[in-house]
């Protein structure tokens, strides 16, 4: 099974992916978490020019094929052999982040975002993608350490990206849950767990 | 006006882009030329995870796109600038490269690339694209310096990519002229610039 977590900065995601990782394998899982974009040597390598390099000017459609290139490397490199040996991957993020970010927040065409984005996968999606959502202030107030270049983009653009985020949500409502991510560690992890209540096979 | 020179490796591309920039300069225009991938701060750092870090496993899908994403850049940063300030661009390698190497050669879906491309250029094609054309064994001699990850993809490879370039060429005659380029540096030049005959405006 393929899960991916997803949503705006400051919402939890990595704390969430590290804490249904533990519950999965619990659950006598053999777990695989990767985030996106990362978890290759050419990911991480694409990585650093995305978020580590503040000196780089990056088109918005550039950006975009980045990420679609590093997820290219992962699904084929750590996504498909995983499935294929019947574990069950997590991912920190997948090309859902590209709609909402490039697209919703930055303009880039919605559609052709999904297009591309399955040439690059080779059609490999989530059979779940879980959506943590929080008010603006409560984002904000999450990030306290350095911020990176998506990061840094305005709250206009991540009020975007937040109604990038449940549009599409609504658009797939079988493939793509939102949760509410206001409360505490414990009770978001409830709540992804509640999400996940009769979807693992 | 908007001109790319393309070809297999060892056609003697670089070396006629040269050449014919310095002509149109001697014929009074304004000539900006530009390398596919490269010619900005981000796709000198895309070209130098894709041909000089031999270290990296890069997957068919998302070294395509790792080119797509130089492009988009250069297409933003260079070549509408450049067309917009009246000047002529001449390109060492475009699109059609992509869809030679990574389709033809690598087995990617020629379709779908034109379609990720046209995405990545928001549409901004060459009015001319001349494609070199040598047999192997010509361009083979002509390689004397150390190969990157593309020279090294072996014949069966390469003689894919020639037959990709001729292909796409027959497909489009208006937009693509296949210039034989076994000749010296001289003749070849000469033939170049009768491709261009008629076609500057």
């Amino acid at each position: 099974m393929f899960i991916s977590i997803d949503g705006g900065d400051g919402t939890g995601k990595s704390t969430q992916v590290t804490l249904l990782a533990r519950w999965l394998a619990e659950q006598g899982r053999d777990v695989v978490t990767c985030r996106d974009p990362g978890s290759t040597r050419l990911g991480e390598a694409v990585r650093e020019i995305l978020l580590g390099r503040h000196d780089l000017a990056i088109d918005r459609t550039a950006e975009m094929l980045l990420y679609m290139a590093a997820r290219a490397q992962m699904a084929h490199e750590v996504i498909r052999p995983a499935l294929a040996a019947g574990k069950t991957v997590l991912a920190d993020r997948y090309l859902l982040a590209n709609v909402a970010y490039q697209g919703y927040g930055g303009g880039l065409d919605v559609a052709a975002l999904w297009q591309v984005g399955a040439v690059a996968t080779g059609g490999l999606m989530p059979e779940l993608t879980i959506v943590l959502d929080v008010p603006p202030e409560v984002a904000a107030s999450r990030l306290r350490r350095e911020l990176d270049r998506m990061e840094l983009q305005g709250d206009a653009f991540h009020a975007r990206v937040r109604e990038g985020f449940l549009r599409e949500a609504a658009k797939q409502p079988g493939r793509i849950v939102v949760v509410g991510a206001s409360g505490s560690v414990d009770e978001v992890h409830e709540a992804v767990r509640a999400a996940l209540r009769g979807r693992l096979c």
